[in-house]
């Protein structure tokens, strides 16, 4: 969310003059443009999410919805459409699950609707739901994280609570707030003195690019670091605090996140310093249970470690870092087992990360 | 080392053609590059130091011995110039212990001399000798640490050993053979298959830039991978084997490495992955025992954070990754404490990361 219309900010949106074209910020671009990009087909949608324009996981669940809105208006047999489109966009990253959530609940809907319904209305609507639900989510996660800055702080004296992140778990990550950045944006705002370190997040600069834009543009004190300085940090007492997000959390409460999350765990512990993760419901996949064994893992392109992107002289293009012949591996997330966690941020309130803790607050799931 | 000339390969070395002249392979420029930088005085020697055109804990003890030999070459009252030298060349770079033992071997041997003895000779010599007992150094390491590969070799039954390395502690690093990597080209010389997970590096990127250069130029396989990705490797049993360098290692073996080495130590420790220290026995600082709290941790230029070095169209330049105000903080490493060392191969065998260890191999120093 930006300072101005911190309510109103989300990043997709149909467009006003023409719902046939979904728009989104282009985060490819950032922080050297804040660029539109107009999805004007499910194709389009597929392209964003493969190709990072859209990232984040419940953003990348709201882009899925609103491709399959797209789907539904391109042709004379929407319902085919949508399950081709469906289809596609399953495919475009493995790990995110609200991915897999968002198109299941818009197939749901429709395979619910009644013959003859208008499926482009139907669809439409569960986009917007999906998308107003998250921000609702946002600040239920901001609302329930906010009490554990509120604590530190007290234990502090009011000093500031410096808080470690990784990747961007942030209003560009979500619909608005973000999932990690919402306790921070709501401290914020309630004057609490909050200072975040922001990891760059090799190889995408995540970090670097959006969550520091995004902290500015809601002038929150920030200070970037590489992915390698956390560990020092906490060991020097400079961490009170660490929230990162999840692309997809098992039953029994293992995260898999943006790749390097697991080491920022594993510091945490040492330093007993508390690691929490905000954590949307949307996000769970309560039909797994060992994320090291279970959870997929994207292996990305391997330029996206070599050739890195910024500006030089006014101008935009990557440059090559490592010989051209040098071979690379790129997995783009890892899993950070339960027992490093400290707690699970939700909606409904913070638990253990544990299967007993997730099904303390979602009871309804027991049987899921 | 580079493979047609491993045995005679160097660093640093003096001019053949004009012995005021010492040579340096400039390291700001690969792997895009192979250049030489002509170091004309002791203050070139400086700039080379401080700005990174030499780096590594002992190729910096070798450079400073070589840039008091300039200094003595320089005016009329060498014995001052060297004095002035040492303290401009002990300021450079505050981690790295090589750099002030060898300038105080240098200055001993100064002081120890007669009056009217010709001190650019001595200097000279002694700058030739911490060259040439560093390459025995790298290969009493080499040989130590093959022995643990080649265990590692026979309980795979000749699968390729994975081993990862932080930062470059190779060739480039020192004179010859390098520490970390010695080991690594020991064993690959010998025909065992070692593959090498490279890490990045970041900020200085010294794992895409050099290490995987010189890994690349004597033919062993090898992987670049982000910093961030050491823990899933190690998760999914991709990782044998982590051997760092150090910049000082304390009485007690803790060790200040590149920034992000304690994370990995983390990681090897939770998977149950030996994380091996190559030391040699000029990085041990035995007048401190608490690395944490006793080590000075270098804190560099934040341009080194957002202003990545790269080519592009056959051009070598920096991009600006993150926005122009955002703030950086860039600490150059940090410190593994001994208790998630498995162990330290010095050059004259392995021992446990701790005072009784180092002792039993460098019984000489109980007093010191």
């Amino acid at each position: 969310m930006l300072p101005d219309n911190a309510e109103d900010f989300r990043t997709i949106w149909l467009c006003t003059d023409d719902e046939s074209v979904v728009q989104v910020i282009d985060q490819r671009l950032l922080p050297h443009d804040y660029c539109i990009h107009e999805l004007r087909s499910w194709q389009d949608g597929v392209v964003a999410i493969a190709d990072m324009c859209v990232r984040g996981a419940p953003l990348i669940g709201a882009t899925a919805a609103w491709s399959l809105y797209l789907a539904s208006l391109q042709t004379s047999d929407p319902e085919a459409e949508i399950h081709t489109a469906a289809i596609a966009l399953q495919q475009t990253r493995p790990t995110a699950i609200n991915l897999r959530w968002a198109i299941k609940r818009v197939l749901t809907a429709i395979s619910a609707a009644s013959s003859g319904e208008d499926l482009a209305a139907l669809t439409r609507l569960e986009a917007e739901n999906i998308c107003n639900e998250d921000v609702e989510i946002s600040r239920g996660i901001g609302e329930q994280g906010l009490r554990l800055i509120e604590e530190i702080a007290v234990e502090k004296n009011n000093a500031p609570v410096n808080i470690l992140t990784h990747c961007n778990a942030g209003s560009l990550a979500a619909v608005n707030w973000g999932t990690a950045t919402a306790p921070i944006y709501f401290a914020h705002q309630k004057g609490i003195d909050v200072h975040v370190w922001v990891d760059e997040t090799r190889p995408r600069n995540q970090g670097s690019q959006l969550t520091a834009w995004e902290l500015a543009a809601n002038q929150v004190p920030h200070t970037l670091i590489v992915d390698n300085a956390g560990g020092h940090l906490m060991q020097h007492e400079m961490v009170d605090l660490v929230i990162t997000g999840t692309d997809r959390t098992t039953r029994c409460g293992d995260v898999a996140n943006k790749i390097g999350t697991y080491l920022k765990a594993l510091a945490a512990v040492d330093n007993n310093i508390p690691f929490y993760v905000a954590l949307p419901s949307t996000t769970i996949d309560w039909g797994r249970r060992d994320g090291i064994v279970e959870i997929p893992i994207e292996e990305r392109d391997p330029a996206e470690v070599t050739d890195i992107f910024g500006i030089r002289d006014g101008k935009k293009f990557c440059v090559r870092t490592a010989a051209i012949d040098t071979p690379v591996s790129n997995y783009a997330f890892d899993v950070t087992p339960a027992r490093l966690i400290t707690g699970l941020i939700t909606e409904r309130g913070i638990c253990d990360a544990s299967e007993g803790g997730l099904l303390s607050l979602f009871p309804e799931m027991r049987n899921e």
